[in-house]
């Protein structure tokens, strides 16, 4: 397909930037429109690859995107999963460039050309991916297979209202296989093949000490401050030696093996560059786990945002009324999220002083799950990427989560690839987000490789 | 002056509403502008109630309002003492009115009237009293003070400029007195008069982890969290006994006698009372003390704000890169602030932990003093105001700061008098500031009768 790329990259350029430059931010309300007008534009590129027919169609929250090409009724059918929203872009003051405004630009390390911009890579430049090598495939007369396309627009808000519409929907999802593009390799040194995923319990707290905002010389060393309380109450959340301090969190933790440990961790690892990359003088988690593991196999528990009182220029001297956080736990097999998010919450409300109020707000949650390494899907990805990059792909474990893909297990009874094309360096989720082109490239070549080595039969 | 008041009411409400509606945001850049503005405005109404000559003088910030009326070049002189600057209105939300759009009220508790507005109260309802107090002594014949008026736009930022600016202007300043109305007394059924305040020591402490926000999946539980971090930090700030684990934070601090605690405990104070006007059901702080000594005698340390990584709505999966707080402590004597604020700085990266960064900046601070209750101008201010509230007021400590009267005591060699008519209910520094007409009236008649009772001679 290099040939196939050399020939087309300009519009392929063309088309992922119009998508790119729809902020479909699925987090915020204000960005519904821009949901249903970003998954409109994915449908009339797939039908423009050459889909038989291409929909948006509506669930109870944000749209997806369904479209097919039936080749033959007997072959195997491939669904490609990915999702069309995105990350809020904030802190926006840390952008090089507009997030929604995609450019070609330098890697800030290497120099070496990247697409900038929020979803050039999570997930907008990885489904875009698979279009391609579909559209490839069916120009050349190459495709044996089915194909099946599920673009969500909920997936980083937890995909709430997707489980439902499979489940309506089954029949026409029905697949051989799960495609997915979403997640990160080791290196582009080093590729690897996810074989499984951490699930999610996101929370948000507020603690409330008195019923309003106080001078702090009135008030301050007599009353309670909710913020010193929520700072304690959130230190109480990890033990000495790292681990989570919720009663139960580690009850179902599946404890892996010395076999599997010494499996995981013959994927390369430099702790001096890991270390030099995030600009940090030492690692810190779980005692008695490497950071690969503490990030692959084992559960953890994060505040991703704090806020209260004052927060603006200058000093006020406020002794305010309430403090909030988001909490976030990564959960492994067989962490139940639902079963983490009310541990927690009855947790931490135990935990309350009598001097404050506390209330706990579930935000999203999803099971993580382990994928099958040794399936013919698994084995073709591997063959494909071998040939790509020169090297066999080693199995890997993300820390992240795609929580609708165990639901997807428990549904449809679909097994997921996880064949992803990011990189660390491209800090999705983050200030400038980015997606070099090499593995943009490679990826789409790996993929097109990926249906020439899975049985079409 | 009833009848005064009664007469001009109308009047008096216009012209302090045309300085209200002013924002003078002492801490915001941005209202930079407003400053002057607002300061000339009170030199013109200086000078419309009768002041000899009233000017806008520069300083290293912003402007000072000065005014004169030289009644007798051998009688005392009484240095009234205000500011103009008010505290940021934020959060916003929270108004029921617009902050700067003043309007008369009714107190929802009481449902007595009552000014609605930022700076209602802090300071510029108060200094206005004084500007009419004068205004009606002079009219009627009886002003046998000269009186000089020292209205500064830099006291809720820490008054950087005036000490600098006092000492080139020790001339000029000369008093015999000081008199402030900038503070609260018990409530309106018990009148007390401030015999010192509390100093402070304000900072902003920001904790760096990884050199960007990481994808709270692929790190979390392998880096450390600033913002947990943090929390663990503000933490370690007390110790079990409620007491500020800061070494050498206690070493200067004046004990009482018991023989001065018990004076202090004579001031009413009902904690259920209290405990229900904040709506809480515990009050905390430094075991050993009573509410009131925890405001009045004992030091205390305050988180104002806290903020860090994803704070909008919905749910961000961030691990963030840094963890700001803002950092307030109030100083007892002989607690020195700049000496506090190093004690402080230095522990604060002391404790911090290796993998992160800590920067600590200083934003304000000023020493507390006390006065002397035996003066002359204690005493007429006691006469006074046992004349309009029928109750003689108690002696009583404040727990804020007014960290240029400590520096007034050492550059002009003037004691300061507090005769302050704020209520608790007042909220100064939060939403929804107001100032009950009943004070404010019964303010300007105690200004009134304190000229009249103290000597001038």
């Amino acid at each position: 397909m290099k040939e196939y790329i050399e020939a087309n990259k300009q519009r392929f350029f063309d088309e992922l930037f119009s998508v790119l430059r729809i902020p479909s931010i699925s987090a915020k309300a204000a960005n519904k429109a821009d949901m249903r007008r970003c998954a409109e534009k994915l449908a009339v590129l797939l039908v423009e690859a050459g889909a038989d027919e291409a929909q948006v169609l509506s669930t109870d929250g944000n749209p997806v995107v369904f479209g097919s090409k039936i080749i033959d009724p007997k072959a195997r059918t491939v669904l490609v999963y990915g999702h069309y929203d995105v990350q809020p872009p904030e802190p926006l003051e840390l952008w090089r460039t507009n997030p929604f405004e995609p450019v070609l630009g330098p890697d800030p390390a290497t120099g070496a050309k990247a697409i900038w911009g929020r979803g050039a890579n999570d997930d907008k430049g990885q489904l875009f991916m698979h279009i391609k090598a579909f559209e490839y495939l069916l120009a050349s007369g190459k495709l044996k297979h089915n194909v099946k396309f599920l673009f969500e627009g909920e997936e980083e808000i937890g995909s709430p209202s997707l489980p439902k519409w499979m489940k309506e929907n089954k029949k026409m999802l029905k697949a051989d296989i799960c495609l997915v593009s979403d997640t990160t390799m080791i290196s582009d040194k080093v590729p690897s093949i996810n074989c499984g995923m951490r699930g999610l319990s996101y929370l948000e707290v507020k603690v409330t000490g008195p019923n309003k905002d106080l001078h702090s010389g009135h008030y301050g060393g007599a009353v309670a401050n909710p913020i010193t309380t929520l700072c304690e109450m959130i230190s109480s959340l990890h033990d000495a030696d790292g681990r989570v301090a919720v009663p139960g969190f580690y009850d179902k933790v599946v404890e892996l093996s010395k076999k599997d440990r010494a499996m995981l961790a013959r994927a390369p690892f430099d702790l001096k560059e890991y270390k030099e990359f995030l600009d940090i003088e030492e690692v810190k988690g779980e005692k008695g786990y490497t950071t690969l593991e503490r990030t692959g196999i084992r559960p953890c528990l994060d505040v991703c945002g704090i806020w209260g009182g004052y927060t603006g220029e200058g000093a006020k001297t406020v002794l305010p009324s309430v403090a909030h956080a988001k909490i976030s736990m990564r959960l492994v097999p067989n962490q139940r999220s639902a079963e983490i998010t009310k541990l927690f919450a009855k947790h931490f409300k135990k935990i309350a002083p009598k001097y404050v109020k506390v209330e706990v707000k579930e935000c999203e949650g999803g099971d993580g799950f382990l994928i099958p390494i040794g399936s013919d899907a698994y084995k073709a990805a591997s063959r494909a990427m071998t040939e790509v990059y020169g090297i066999e792909p080693v199995p890997a474990r993300g820390g992240g989560s795609i929580a609708v893909l165990a639901e997807m297990q428990k549904i449809l009874g679909i097994d997921p690839l996880l064949m992803g094309f990011g990189l660390e360096r491209d800090t999705i989720h983050s200030p400038n987000e980015s997606y070099l082109l090499s593995q943009f490239f490679a990826g789409m070549e790996s993929i097109a490789k990926f249906y020439q080595y899975y049985p079409s039969k």
